[in-house]
């Protein structure tokens, strides 16, 4: 999928929301625990109930890890069913690998080729080496980490040297990387003020932003300073959302988040397009 | 295992190296490929060729992710293999993951519980909530990212602030972390002249060293300034051994690289303990 595309369907369905499939078993609800499998089944109501207000879905692969094999076959299954029904969505495997060379070449061959995801996220800590690997994929994208949500953000990625703070070194420095059109980058909402500095940076590349919801993040003020001219954010929410119930309503009352989200975008998207 | 029990194994075998097992099926003998399951039958092969000369095994899990469920079939056969019939080795999950909280304990889990690897390679670009969740594992060992064997290193870990270079920020900053004396970082074989000023920093800790063989790093540079008082090292070979040969004897000529290796250290350990 190019970044056009996606931009048509944003405006399409008047949404840049992206959907966290991060599946706990102990959070769902107990009816599920009895099915075959209770992941991908989850997995799907949520989808089935959310596809036409979203534009995309990113399963956090730890969760699917943390599981063994059934995770593995789980994720595998989720995406296919995304791929075969729903080929409009934007697929995230969000992963936050980082190897050198050759290794780097193996995770993208799993996560580009074998399950077909659209894009995956990649951590800059090794440099330029650990990222052109996955870039080679022309076709995909490649979401590099530069600004993350959490606490432990500030512990390197805001600190200065050469006059200007690591994780703009990264934004900076990935431009010159081949193939860096395909490259869109990982920015916490939780940073909203930072968002004017990063737009200068890279102002229209995809930002996809986690932290909206449970982490305290808010979309107005994300928006504010980080819509691009071809909208350009990926607003993600992933608890506030699949977690919204754990009664036999979960569907239901994750569809209620999801539309409440993409009422507020569809305002945005109004106000300035 | 704890690093007094990994010491004592140290001097027990006169070796402190570590076989990294990253299968690629183009590089294995062609016979291995008719095998039920061609990742474990030479995993099995180079473990039972190589386990008196090794005390610890690294498989990256990145070339098992890029086999699919098939491959981490592979994987947990392999660990358990190892576990089952050589408790003494030390196995490390070369994984570098690195996420939130919440999503790192999965991650964690995965590793320490589910496959039962002694330790995991951590990424620190996401800061202090990303490692503590690894650390709470107290009979486990964490392998954080400090200082890596590739080009890209230089890219931002080399880069200086508040007067010193952002790996030795991340050697310090994580000697405040919860149950920090189970940390252990991984600095490249390729960077041996930075051994004495990482070493001024964690005097006893455990170094996990790639790079050297194929990537050009040097053990006697490495050894020179990377010795601590309870060896404090394993010193990584993948190429080297497990792809010495692709013929029928390749498990013959991985012995006989891993020979020369322990030979080399037992002399080293001979000089300096």
């Amino acid at each position: 999928m190019t970044t056009a595309q996606l931009t048509s369907e944003i405006f399409k369905k008047k949404s840049f929301l992206c959907v966290g499939l991060d599946i706990d078993l102990n959070k769902i609800p107990e009816s599920f625990l009895e099915k075959e499998d209770p992941i991908f089944e989850f997995n799907k109501a949520i989808i089935d109930a959310t596809h036409d207000l979203a534009v995309a879905y990113k399963p956090n692969i730890a969760f699917y890890e943390a599981y063994g094999i059934k995770g593995w076959q789980a994720l595998q299954k989720t995406i296919d069913y995304l791929n075969e029904n729903h080929p409009e969505v934007f697929t995230i495997a969000d992963a936050k690998r980082g190897d050198i060379g050759n290794t780097a070449s193996m995770y993208a061959r799993a996560f580009f080729e074998d399950m077909e995801f659209d894009s995956v996220t990649v951590a800059p800590y090794m440099g330029k080496d650990s990222v052109e690997p996955f870039l080679a994929f022309e076709t995909k994208h490649t979401i590099l980490l530069a600004l993350t949500s959490n606490q432990g953000a500030f512990d390197y990625q805001t600190k200065v040297f050469e006059g200007k703070e690591l994780y703009k070194h990264v934004l900076e420095t990935s431009k010159t990387y081949a193939n860096s059109e395909n490259l869109m980058y990982v920015v916490g909402a939780t940073k909203a003020e930072y968002f004017t500095e990063i737009r200068k940076i890279v102002p229209d590349s995809f930002l996809l932003v986690p932290g909206v919801g449970a982490q305290g993040g808010n979309l107005q003020d994300v928006c504010a300073n980080g819509l691009s001219k071809n909208v350009g954010l990926l607003i993600n929410s992933t608890r506030g959302i699949i977690y919204a119930s754990k009664g036999e309503d979960f569907a239901v009352k994750a569809r209620e988040e999801a539309q409440k989200l993409q009422t507020e975008m569809a305002t945005i998207l109004e106000a300035n397009f």
